[in-house]
């Protein structure tokens, strides 16, 4: 299939390397293409420049948002970060017209101003754009009403979501959420593909609120056990 | 040990229930007593009334707030809704004084107004007073600075929290939040006692914030399973 990941950043270049892996064809999408193969430093996250990363896995084609959503046979992952993601995908509605799309942002405000005490690793811990009445999700289902967007992803650390199997033997469990059962079937198909074998269907789209707002119990447990620790979160039932 | 649980609702009893089956003398406070005695239908979450429950629990004494904290040796449970819990302990911070109080719960905006669809069997998914800056743990600690706030409980179900053996053969996990440490190894006891095998502190209150705010995904999943279906939460790592 011919598969594309949207954003350069971790995440994004671990669905591409997965999925050329699992052999797909895979596009990735990037605001500017030659902004991002120009950048000859690592990214704010520590990252590598995206051209040493491209050089390393030849076969992946890196375009416009644009071109990479109309490039996918049906299924596109939006690694865009949260705060960017609804203005960046209204941009191209258009190319994803009936597709499938799967987006794992967290709504954060990044570099908005206030109080928020949390000491960590981070100095502090990011307020939310949208939580218990709205997500991320659906802001993007309703600035893209002709897409089917999957919530999925955004629970687990990014190295499990595309290894689950390489980590505590896989038995983790994958929340999904999404209102349409076709576009559904498509990202769990994805997700078995990867290793998946506990994927939870939570229902519709809204109960991508409930993602969205674990994961500041996620960071919570992250620096509980430490940076280099890796965990996991089962749904024992 | 005397131990106080705040609050008549069905977390409330299950404590006062097994820590009376665990040897302890209970007190359980209420706001009203002769008011909460005089009761002779079923709560609005269908609670026996409390007279009935309390004649099935012979040596469970049933005080005021105030009378019930001051009787605590060092431990009180607090299982005061989250919309009443600040103003409710507030007013009985004095007898406090010291004492270590568990809060679990939620900050949910009970009867407040504006759209929350959520397609649910409770029709709504409430939204929060505080949460992603504040969280009603630390608004807790702040009313009362000279009581040792820890937040515990509020990620599993209440059946599962004092009997966590019971189901899947105990093997899920209890966050625990606070900032002082001989509090929260009081707790640790306390859940020990009740059979936890697995507990992780998260590290200071603010913790909290990410215990509160995961609510929303455990209704979700609970909504997901269906109505009778027992589950809980492991951080496997």
């Amino acid at each position: 299939m011919k598969i594309t990941v949207l954003g350069t950043g971790e995440g994004g270049r671990l669905h591409a390397a997965k999925l050329s892996e699992l052999g797909h064809e895979v596009v990735v999408g990037t605001r500017d293409p030659a902004t991002t193969l120009a950048r000859t430093e690592p990214d704010m996250m520590g990252n590598p420049p995206m051209s040493e990363w491209l050089a390393a896995h030849p076969g992946i084609a890196l375009l416009s948002f644009g071109a990479a959503a109309a490039a996918a046979d049906r299924l596109v992952i939006s690694g865009i970060d949260g705060a960017s993601a609804v203005n960046a995908l209204s941009g191209i509605k258009e190319q994803l017209t009936g597709k499938v799309l799967v987006d794992y942002g967290i709504p954060f405000n990044y570099g908005v101003s206030g109080p928020h005490p949390w000491p960590t690793p981070w100095g502090s811990m990011p307020t939310f754009a949208v939580l218990d009445s709205d997500s991320l999700g659906e802001q993007i289902q309703r600035a893209l009403p002709n897409t089917h967007v999957v919530k999925a992803f955004c629970t687990q650390e990014q190295a499990t979501v595309v290894s689950p199997g390489d980590f505590n033997g896989g038995d983790h469990t994958m929340p999904i959420s999404g209102n349409d059962p076709e576009a559904k079937a498509a990202v769990v198909d994805l997700l078995k593909s990867y290793g998946w074998t506990d994927i939870l269907d939570l229902g519709p789209l809204v109960s991508a609120r409930g993602q969205e707002m674990y994961s500041h119990l996620h960071s919570a447990i992250g620096f509980a056990l430490g940076g280099d620790r890796r965990f996991g979160l089962k749904v024992v039932r």
